[in-house]
């Protein structure tokens, strides 16, 4: 019997946000080779799979990506089951596509089953929508890993006209809040990062754009995963703060800037 | 007993890509308020409820967002248990977020249950990514139902910087194609239409971007919803299109365009 590939969204961290399409993936796994942002809740649904951390986690090293691409290649060649598992959607900002591709090179046959963007997902679990009427009728989402890789997006944007989202940006808040100012977006656009969404360490910091370089984040966040969001729909979140029923209670406790 | 009403994504269609929380909200329902998009495998999992369309469907009258408002606050002041089943997910371009505000000042306790939004899943599906290491770096999602919306949002994009994705937009593919054209994006930029992505009747075409404006949708699916890909990430769904084992195979008969 031929082995099979399943590149899996994990999305945003609670295992209960996973598809129906992809618990029973897990279930049936021999080896799980998932990422650093991975919760354990979530690992635990692939109890009889040899499970590898293959992900980057910051300061430490990282599995090299053609490693990744031999692992899941030789335990498919050896008849094995494997899950690929990303946080979020494995096509958004996660290298999905090369794996995808090596995987077609190789002959290994694979599938894709998409998972909830981070993106989309943090905002919507603090009650932020990403596009709301009168306020946003589209949205951007960008890495904020390189500024090589977000400015040119950035850049040409109207200020103030979209919702924009960024991933793996809380590094880089200070430069990227700078850039959207200096490009006439106003000081005082409304502004969330969403840490650890869809965990029980998650927590959101509401504030302005303005303050987005000042905002301290708690060392045992430090290493959570941020998504950042700017524009006026953050104004729809703090509104339903009190009222959101699934809303993480972490949001009364605004972090002073 | 309080009701309560949860706002949840239906996803791309398929009903295996609803998220694991979703499932027995739709189990347990009194009442189901549902998407004309929202497919018939979707409801089934709803077997007790009440199921009421809602949503808008091409040319004919749909029901006002103000009587939405008020059937589920109804149903909730009654003790219900409400699931509000939007396609895709329930704050990208749905108006969930009014329903949130709506739900939030009638006091009614509300949840929200992020879905999949058909903006990332309806090419996932198909072996699109939306970013791709050397060919984009992040994506820009929109709507096509509105000129006045979108052209906000497109005008100023750096030509082919970005993956661009249009939700609604079958209608207005043509003067996209040309808005896009005017603004320095070149023709032969690779261009997707995802059609009723999820569902067996799900069909992608793929050309260019010049192509898009004269691309034919066959009769029996004018009203199926329609994703628009311009980028190229569309490259990469190509090359994958004979390997990807979910692949739905109506890839292989593309479109003459």
């Amino acid at each position: 019997m031929s082995g099979f590939v399943s590149l899996v969204g994990a999305g945003p961290g609670d295992p209960e946000l996973l598809t129906l399409k992809a618990a029973p993936r897990l279930a049936e796994a021999d080896l799980v080779l998932y990422d650093a942002l991975v919760s354990p809740e979530t690992l635990g649904l692939a109890p009889r799979a040899h499970r590898f951390l293959v992900g980057k986690r910051a300061g430490r090293p990282s599995v090299r990506q053609e490693t990744i691409h031999r692992l899941m290649i030789r335990a498919a060649d050896r008849g094995k089951r494997v899950v690929r598992l990303k946080c979020g959607d494995p096509f958004v900002l996660g290298r999905g596509g090369e794996e995808a591709l090596a995987l077609a090179a190789a002959g290994v046959p694979f599938e894709v089953v998409p998972g909830l963007t981070t993106a989309v997902a943090a905002p919507a679990l603090w009650g932020i929508p990403v596009t709301h009427r009168g306020l946003a009728s589209g949205f951007v989402v960008v890495s904020g890993h390189a500024e090589a890789a977000y400015r040119p997006i950035l850049d040409p944007l109207t200020a103030n006209s979209v919702t924009l989202i960024v991933l793996m940006g809380l590094a880089s808040r200070r430069p990227l809040a700078s850039l959207l100012i200096d490009r006439g977006w106003q000081g005082a656009t409304p502004a969330a990062i969403c840490l650890a969404a869809g965990t029980a360490r998650a927590h959101t910091w509401i504030g302005t754009l303005a303050d987005l370089a000042t905002m301290l984040v708690a060392t045992d966040q430090a290493d959570a995963p941020g998504t950042i969001v700017i524009g006026e729909v953050v104004s729809v979140g703090a509104a339903l703060a009190g009222a959101l029923v699934s809303h993480p209670s972490a949001l009364a406790a605004r972090q002073a800037v």
